[in-house]
């Protein structure tokens, strides 16, 4: 199966049929798992993973990605990057990595490095994450953990709840799910942390219902609850994070009679309480796997082996 | 051949059966080494080495031992350990690296930390170090260099030379040694770093018989000489230090007329002149290599695969 | 094809025909990296990668050789060097990663720390730079670009532009280039940065004709333009800098109605404008991907597999 694109540098790129073919492609990669742990349909090909900043979780799941399919990966990481502090521009140092390896994954905490990188990269580039504006395979994974959990994406109602204002992945998780048809959203989040303009402009340009409140208990009525880390230093006021900080913390007891999925992208710091993890539909362990799934969907489809 | 544990957290999970069963696939690997190199029986099988502290000598040992029996390996090590940073815990980044890899070892400052981590972990948990308690997989190795260079564990003498104190080699191979009968131990050391309690009661309640000295020239009639570093630090007073240094510098001059083995965890930083390294018992480096030798026993038994 | 050596760790170890060697297969790497991406010819085999300084792209490019033909790769990289803050000496560093591996690259600060580790090494050691003294691989990659793309290194005439004081890149280049016949060098610098006594005394000795020259636009009628960084630290005089970085900026201007080939070793920090990226003859991103070629025919010669 093909995509609309070569490289990968924001949700913004993909097309429904490019995400019907990843959530397909990404089930067959599933089986395999499940089944075989892997093969070996990128043997002989190398994945390049720079990451200019330490992302350990995404670093491994692109990386065990690659080598489920029996590729080869090369890693660069955060000090490590001596060229950087030679001066070299990221459109140099992805014209070398590209002579070496046949696809490229990038983190860098600079907004449009991905887009620098992807306007001379030689082999297919995959953006994991630069800096505030997007981490696409973040949403892919997240997509693919609804479509899984849940049996559908469009008629989906979803409750976001935390940091929206600063979140990243939130807001590619919107832009991605305004693909689909009936989609309704609650956004829960302290008044300091809103969602932006960029985002429900978007959802009122599409079309799309929404309501926003600072009340978690009761939105907890959605077939998912995405839950995200309010972080302590983003408040200008700490004893109104102090005020806060406890409305977000999901309990086993706000889950009692309910029937929603928990995600979170993880890592947690004290959202959702441990005693939560038992619960069958505390889903963000899963949504880690989907993460390597996902990306070994995504990895095969850019080498033309899906 | 099966282990009585899924997890390797410390020497104290092992019984005679389970060093026997090691020692004998070691065996196997070693004969697999040195004819052909390696083999594919973990192909497909992807090892997560996760090193919180740097050590670069027991993390190349663990990862050349996946790699030589055709499995991946996937790194984390030290400063890039972002999820840390950001307050996760040891049990949440385990779960999730137990969604990427098919076995996970771990080197952690904390002690206790590989137990947290072996009660949650998805997938088999080796511990190579957590910080000041257990390192078991050089115990393993020890015990495996002392059978191939001596031909039996049963009745060994064995010397152990400097830093008893805090010594955590020294203190693991001990109590797997007491698994063995007829082991006598002779312990040298400055008083300051004399044999903790732990060991020497674990001593008394088995009935092994051992003597305490700070003499080394008079200890080296033994089967084993197992020399460690005795570090600066450790001393109040310094003048202490460089009256003691001296005396636990093993020349060839102390190994004329023994026939000692002569053993050492490695790094030395002076405790063996390199002048030693020609005489045919000095074991060290072989001690390095039946480090890869006993991982790949380990790595493929945990993984049943031996 | 053999080698006269087994550890390379300097360019005047080479032998005309140890270098016609190196540029057949190089050759023969170049067609099947062309055609299917690499091969086998390695599996079994693993390379250990030590870094005691960081150089990505150095690093990569042996890694990814390593990969292309079957191999494994550890790596050893920076602040991961545990055992050099507990005082290990070079030579037993690289007795225990001998233990581990089949061959092993090293970067090193150190001037001499190479033919320290090949001293005792007991699997074949490739120096991939050791401080201000050798990088050998960059050497033979240049040569390999200068043969392909010239087609002849006999009677070749090559420019060499910017800090020839310091840059240990010329320096070894114009060694390996002495075993050729007939080869002439313009060198291009400023005044406090031409070449060293020990390259001019060898070119004198050899009876090579060089010229030297403050002026970069006159010396582009040669076969092979080969561009340096200058480094604005070595100036002790910053408006002498200021005044001389402009003359050693090559751009599409100098080039009109030249016909010189362009090599740079990277990173560049502005020595060559990007306007001159697409002109046909700007070699250094080939340069790089020779690299890879060229190291794949070391790996596999000093492995006894080409």
């Amino acid at each position: 199966m093909s995509l609309s694109f070569k490289h990968l540098t924001s949700t913004k790129q993909l097309t429904r049929d490019d995400t019907d073919a990843i959530l397909k492609v990404s089930q067959d990669m599933e089986t395999l798992l499940e089944k075989k742990g892997g093969d070996n349909r990128l043997q002989g090909k190398v994945l390049a993973s720079l990451f200019y900043e330490p992302s350990t979780r995404t670093r491994l799941s692109f990386e065990t990605a690659m080598l489920r399919l029996g590729g080869e990966v090369v890693t660069a990481d955060g000090f490590q990057f001596s060229s950087l502090y030679k001066g070299e521009t990221i459109e140099d140092t992805i014209m070398v990595v590209g002579q070496y390896a046949d696809i490229i994954c990038m983190r860098h905490p600079e907004g449009g490095s991905a887009d620098k990188a992807a306007s001379v990269s030689p082999v297919p580039f995959i953006n994991a994450g630069d800096g505030p504006k997007q981490h696409p395979t973040q949403a892919i994974l997240d997509l693919y953990t609804i479509q899984k959990e849940i049996g559908h994406i469009d008629n989906l109602h979803i409750t976001m709840v935390g940091d929206l204002r600063y979140g990243r992945t939130v807001h590619s998780l919107s832009f991605l799910l305004g693909l689909y048809e009936n989609v309704t959203f609650t956004l829960v989040s302290p008044a300091e942390l809103t969602m932006p303009e960029k985002v429900t402009d978007f959802f009122k340009e599409k079309g799309i219902s929404y309501t926003e409140s600072e009340e978690m208990e009761k939105a907890l009525d959605a077939d998912i609850v995405y839950m995200t880390r309010v972080q302590k230093e983003r408040f200008a006021d700490q004893s109104e994070y102090d005020r806060l900080k406890l409305k977000y913390i999901l309990t086993p007891k706000h889950l009692e009679g309910k029937n929603c999925t928990i995600m979170h992208p993880l890592p947690r710091v004290g959202e959702i309480d441990p005693a939560v993890d038992s619960n069958p539909r505390a889903a963000y362990f899963r949504e880690v796997r989907n993460g390597m799934i996902t990306r070994m969907a995504l990895l095969s489809m850019l080498l033309q082996a899906a």
